[in-house]
């Protein structure tokens, strides 16, 4: 990466930067951590590393199966090129289990498993918290049309059918993770961000204890320590996985 | 009240008693005031009796347009006899003009009118904070069936349209507020709770003043003083409008 290259964005875990192409971006992976709207902060060594390359490898495969996204290359150990896109303030996220604010917030049992996936939208936005959207809300705040949202959730849930086989073949179980989308030059909702430890909850189906398992930012979260050898070994399974499913 | 009653139930502002009746309960009105979760605590002088006298006005005057409540009698000024209901564990609240939690929550303004009245469902549970639940959040704890949340919204929206046009006859906007539904012995859907400035967000149309024009438990909530007053006015106001629909 050119040090001379300008910086269009920085967020808590990665740098956007602009290339020589208008309607390409080189993000870089940072090893910072947040948690807790950033009341958390704190460093997961190699954390950069990981997320590029998982990410990387997940959104390739998750292109090969008919989801559009913003990836076109991974350059390098820390860098991804992608499309240039306008972010949609939204995180969507798909449950498959009850964990985390889901269960803080309605009281289920951590580890239930839901009746359906369940698809969500917060707004992002730091300063009110990135708060649960109803899709009345959602209506009232406009911040995209309801056929948009309605293809946001039909892509959610297609990219979760596609992930929750993908990590099964990785003996994990993929409880919830958050996406975001944006547009391209074109105005195509595409999948954009990352999909990784960091914006997934993994499960270690090989593991019993209900610490042990966690295989995802909740061990920083909850300071269950090990964290990267956690991420090291998401790392190694999902690339032994997609080494696996190009040679067969 | 006979001092003998056995006591039901005493939540943060009534206690409800059994009667001779085993299909009718007395509600005892107190003037403890309560904000943000209980988190604030305190007493309103009066507010037992105004609230009692305004929300038997309001169901009295509701059942007379066709919606089903608890309502049977106001045996004194601080009580209701009712119908006995298993309440619904759902805070059904709707908003015509953005305010409080829904301000903070989404960054809409005070004050700012919305496209059409919002209908929310909160979960009546202290412990969790009361939360928000979306459709499907309500559909995975399988409160009550979906036809039944239906139900609630249709309830919610008639009511809403008799009370806005009731307020506005008082020259009050009625900006927002929160109802209880119960199952009577029959198992219908019945309208329970009160209907009063505990409940509702009302606001003076004759006070340009964005403080003083605050007729309801915001005075308590943000400190604003006159409290007793702006109970007494809401009062007032409605016990006239009640006389005027009476004699017309």
């Amino acid at each position: 990466m050119s040090t001379s290259a300008q910086k269009l964005y920085e967020g808590k875990a990665k740098i956007v930067y602009a290339t020589e192409k208008e309607q390409e971006y080189l993000t870089y992976f940072k090893d910072d951590a947040t948690a807790f709207n950033a009341q958390k902060k704190g460093t997961i060594v190699g954390k950069g590393e990981i997320n590029c390359t998982v990410s990387s490898a997940l959104l390739k495969w998750l292109e090969s199966k008919g989801i559009p996204t913003h990836f076109i290359d991974q350059p390098s150990s820390r860098e991804m090129l992608v499309k240039a896109v306008k972010i949609i303030p939204l995180e969507v996220v798909v449950r498959n289990i009850a964990a985390g604010s889901l269960c803080k917030q309605t009281g289920l049992n951590q580890g239930e498993k839901l009746p359906f996936p369940l698809v969500e939208f917060y707004l992002k936005n730091d300063e009110l918290g990135d708060p649960l959207l109803t899709r009345d809300r959602l209506s009232i705040l406009n911040i995209i049309p309801s056929e948009q949202i309605e293809q946001l959730k039909q892509y959610a849930l297609q990219i979760n059918q596609h992930l929750q086989e993908f990590f099964q073949s990785c003996q994990i179980t993929l409880v919830d993770f958050k996406l975001e989308f944006g547009f391209d030059s074109e105005n195509n909702i595409i999948l954009a961000d990352e999909i990784s430890p960091d914006t997934c909850r993994l499960w270690d189906e090989l593991e019993q204890d209900k610490q042990k398992r966690v295989l995802d930012k909740d061990r920083f979260r909850q300071d269950l320590g090990k964290i990267e050898s956690a991420y090291q070994e998401v790392q190694q399974r999902v690339l032994t996985q997609i080494e696996k499913l190009k040679n067969s």
